[in-house]
């Protein structure tokens, strides 16, 4: 059987990464045709030598020549927008779209039409642009399966399962709480990106750890749990559940909890992003103790505004939520690289929900518009504090 | 639509009382054509002018006049053996077979023959006579839902799942431990019927509490889980589990555990079983906080001996288990009779489990046979003590 061709887009982050361990144990499955990283030249050239995928494209055009020094033949180079979007119309018949924000966006939309499958572990992009990408992704009937590690619980519940939708009650999210849990909100103003960035279970990249703090996160899983299956709001719970080991959960109106639990390792949801419908073995996760002890609880609304916020703004079905993930992205940026306090992300995504005008957004170009005027106006919002 | 007819075996336990619950709910689904009881003759005349039967039978025949007495028309009455085969040859859409110990498996394999689905409560015809039931069953397309609250959620887990066979690394069952499961050993001779009644989860029958609390029960859920769904031994992994929350696991060979959740509840596992495919709402659990603390981890086979006699008979796949399950039946209700103490349970199972002959079970004669054998050899060890 020939093997499958496979595109990674961010194969230098962390999701990237865990992709290509899975695949170096399965060369004789998958076929890298092209590897894509941001700015990380020298993982990059040796994830090159490693793999010898036919492409190699590098986001930041100012690295370019850095690469082609170390990267002399067997590869096309690529580089820059253009590079990228030549990169995201390659064929291919599985897709690992890992760059993370909503740099995202333009590479998913021009890759659906060249892809069957594309296993997606960028969640903005969804948050922002739901209807574009799966109508899209129906006409050219490309599959779209989520990676990020709830979503795909769900989706292994939902697909393992023969759940008629009126039988479902409540599909469940479950949220550790983020590193910042214990700490009381009047000292949040106080924490430090290292704080921030040390998450009790999972080991993520740095946007998504300081969003899980946030909660922000989890307001975004919601949207995905909406956009990808179809589940009516009303019906999505968010629990806290400190362990992270139940990633979703499935009642039934008979009262019946069906719980998708393994370890928080991104191996096992990409793993069957990759090979679904097949399991493959998976004997080496984070964790292989055989005593656990969890539990679960409703989460505090009032602890976590921002993801209040998100949920309500989800609702709108407008460019709400394009706003709210470009000022979290603006904002959360900030806070790491020192400029503002951790608290100034909430009172930034607040802000911006009081001011922004709400529209409807009639195609893509809405999409990018909006993106942008939220980037502007945060950073004023930002600057000015 | 024509209502189901539906007949109780054992309507006046535990279980069968929890159907009649139900049904009495769901009027317009079932029409109860015959309810039989053992001994219990003013709840079983109750429960005759509740639903009016066609027929009802009592199992103990010295009683039938003042059921007779009791029931003057309406219902014809049966009495006795020859009442209960009677009533077993009747047509149903469903039986539910509640009846408790061995005495369930005459009826049983009779009503096999009578009827399209059979939700069976009862777990000792399963440990004994596996082989007989399934094979008539297959014979006369006759379809067995387990009731039985650990099977059920694997029957969920299984029937709601598209898990391929090959896919399956392990099933897990959880116990809760029983009554005394923070009674040292040396303090186990001194307790009192009362106190092994006293269930920290379970309201159910006498005898699967006092099983419970030896695990002699959880051994014979893993000779149902295996017969039921042709799960090797090997395959199935036994978790202490206190909260009987969690009913059963999965795991996949991808390191996924699938769980089936709910309060410890038999109204959830009855409905499934008389309902199914359905799921009917049910809002009135035993359980309805949503804050749970839960914990597993493996259970002790030092602890519990007997679990692991029982898992060793269980391989052997002759008269094994028809010995084990006879004399605990004996010897538990010596214990519940006051004559012996809780320790003495043990003491005869290790005792006949050595003295026995292992047979061939060749047909179902050999069981009574061995059935008949142990009870007798039981009373004897228990007698000369």
């Amino acid at each position: 059987m020939a093997r499958k061709k496979i595109l990674i887009f961010g194969s230098t982050g962390s999701v990237g990464k865990n992709a290509l361990r899975l695949i170096k144990e399965k060369r004789d499955v998958f076929e890298v045709i092209g590897l894509c990283g941001n700015r990380n030249v020298n993982f990059l050239a040796s994830q090159v030598k490693e793999f010898r995928p036919k492409y190699v494209c590098l986001r930041d055009e100012a690295l370019a020549d850095r690469l082609r020094k170390k990267i002399k033949r067997g590869s096309k180079i690529l580089a820059g927008d253009k590079g990228l979007d030549e990169f995201s119309r390659l064929d291919s018949d599985i897709s690992l779209m890992a760059i993370s924000g909503i740099d995202c966006l333009r590479p998913l939309l021009t890759n659906i039409a060249h892809s069957r499958r594309i296993a997606l572990a960028n969640k903005e992009a969804v948050v922002a642009a739901a209807k574009f990408i799966f109508r899209k992704a129906k006409k050219y009937k490309t599959e779209i399966i989520p990676v990020d590690s709830e979503i795909n619980a769900i989706f292994q519940l939902f697909n393992s399962a023969n759940f008629k939708n009126g039988d479902i009650e409540k599909v469940y999210l479950t949220a550790s709480g983020g590193s910042l849990f214990s700490c009381r909100r009047e000292a949040l103003g106080g924490v430090t990106a290292a704080q921030v960035l040390n998450h009790p279970t999972w080991d993520m990249g740095k946007r998504i750890t300081v969003d899980s703090a946030t909660l922000v996160n989890k307001g975004f899983e919601a949207v995905e749990a909406h956009e990808y299956f179809n589940i009516e709001y009303k019906k999505i719970g968010i629990l806290l559940h400190r362990q992270s080991l139940i990633h979703a959960m499935v009642k039934t109106k008979d009262q019946a909890c069906f719980s998708c639990i393994y370890p928080p390792d991104m191996k096992k949801p990409l793993a069957y992003s990759l090979f679904y419908p097949e399991r493959i073995s998976l004997g080496s996760l984070k964790d292989k103790k055989e005593t656990f002890d969890f539990s679960y609880s409703p989460i505090s609304y009032r602890k976590f505004p921002l993801l209040e916020i998100i949920l309500e703004a989800a609702k709108r079905k407008d460019n709400s939520l394009v706003i709210l993930n470009a000022a979290d992205e603006v904002a959360v940026d900030y806070f790491l690289s020192g400029k503002i306090k951790f608290t100034y992300i909430e009172k930034a995504l607040k802000k911006i929900f009081k001011v922004y005008r709400p529209s409807e957004l009639k195609n893509i170009k809405d999409v990018y518009y909006w993106d942008n005027w939220a980037r502007i106006e945060t950073k004023k919002i930002l600057e000015k504090k």
